[in-house]
């Protein structure tokens, strides 16, 4: 269980009932997930998150929505939230990802964690040129 | 300075030589990047290691090498390395990506450890039914 | 199940007891908790530990110890151990937060952690001048 | 150097320049931070991110200033980042904390985030019943 | 349930079931690890990375078997992988640890990266001589 | 420079003077660690902090010297301390280690780092038998 009180949909009424619509809404979906229900609580903060979240993943910019989930599957692997991971592993599957890839996805995540801490713990120090790898 | 002794390409011979020729051809470069030079102590290490990134990020697969390089940039500012950061950022911009574009990609990690970290920090458990940002 | 033996209250001896005893009385409880039985194979470990623990926690001093357990959430939410996010949100609300404060803790988190993969992905370097947020 | 662009306020114009203004207004300053400057590129993510900010950091709320700049030491001595470290040490100063009370708020942070791994090692189970250090 | 399909090795065919058998004949197992089976829809990656593992974990060197897994399981209760703190852990108890030095092993994960943050928190600098605790 | 006031020995008198002392004497040096001096603003918590890291790292037990200095290079190469990572490294050179024992400790880190998120990342669930690589 939450370690707050989630706060349903019936029980939301003037703003909250407001913001709780828009996310269902703009997600194409007919609940409000657990994660905006622990936000809500404090309404202020939910609408500023959520403010924050649709000017990051829904605005058209120059990474295209499969790339920003990408990356939210990559964060979430080395930030360990279980939640995380299957929403956005299930957002990746939706948008055209099939097993292959999702290996492919988590290989460059392990090769490039392990390798982080490699270079971190040998502290080794920047190139004379740049390169990529 | 590194906690290690690096090994120049100079002093390089036999199997050592010949990793540190392919890494060069490979990457398109006349330098060895002192991160392979900081494994070179142990070449069999070296050799693994380099034969895994090939594969992972050389081999044709199902995401592109953009993606990739994105998703390496993602995975070394949550895990902290430097040189990790300056290498990758370097490719993202060499393989298009702009100023907007890596505020863009760094949007998304802020946006999705954030959120990781507030998930975990709630307990919030999985929705019964599967949704994606 | 834990990868090592607890040893429960009513197997512990000597020295371990009278930790046991101590641990107790000074939390008020009538048990001992898995964490300090999983320290219990080495009870030189448990001690110095449990002795640490109360200089910090116990003692008075700047910080008082509502400040404390809130620290303590926001490392365990960042450090992602369930069992320690249980232990110190029970002891904020117990000390007197509620569901509202707690959101408003957790959205600290996110905002912080959030930025500081931000600025460490951007590598942005320090202002010439101090300011605070 | 940080690896995009900075955007100085002289170059600011039209909405930047407004968010710009606004920042340096509510911090008290007569300089953008180069955090807010790294977001520049993306006029539209720095504006949420902005306004995200300014809820949780400048609300009245249930957590004084002071505990939240608390917060946000500590979340940056785990996460890792140097900038947001000296930002927030500053902030904590300045709002009354002094060098004991600082080694304090260490002292904690040290203290569990050792013990959420030690827990996690040992995958310690959650206590049959409630209790709080 | 994983985010992806397992191959069960009654399903492996050519390279794949090669692999599979190698592992298991390596390992001393009449079973593929369900690790192993995530990674087997890109078994390019598959093999590279156990080719790596193999490398690393079985070839003689400097480091003998046990240290090498008493790392792992150092590394996995920081990382966070309970799948990795079970193996790693089942391996350091057979090849000889028992409770009291796997609490051993963990006090020193606790020590030390609980320091690694206070000294990151603080910023503290080089000393200027070398010194080792 | 550090975010706190060192207390160097000179200013250092009663408990302090002792505790400072006692450092110096155990580790076989004339200058006490900045590590040490940063935590001096708080002496009960200098104390009770060096006693546990007496216990853990100076009394015999299961683990030698090396094996815990060896586990204190692996936990800081995750953790990111810089500091850390010299002193660490520093000790298990002392105690042996050479420049292809260290690489070999790195490798393993940079391993199972990466195993570590690849299997979060994919949810890896647990073998129905044990196995240890």
């Amino acid at each position: 269980m939450a370690t707050i009180k989630l706060i349903p949909k019936e029980e939301a009424t003037g703003k909250l009932q407001e913001i709780y619509q828009e996310i269902m809404e703009t997600l194409g979906i007919d609940f409000v997930p657990n994660m905006y229900q622990a936000m809500a609580s404090k309404p202020s903060y939910l609408e500023a998150n959520w403010n924050r979240t649709k000017t990051i993943m829904q605005e058209p910019g120059k990474l295209d929505k499969l790339t920003k989930e990408i990356i939210a599957v990559a964060v979430s692997a080395v930030g360990g939230c279980d939640y995380c991971i299957s929403v956005h592993t299930a957002a990746v599957r939706r948008l055209g990802l099939d097993d292959e890839a999702i290996v492919e996805l988590m290989a460059v995540v392990d090769l490039f964690i392990g390798l982080n801490h490699f270079n971190m713990g040998m502290q080794v120090e920047p190139d004379e040129k740049p390169w990529h790898g």
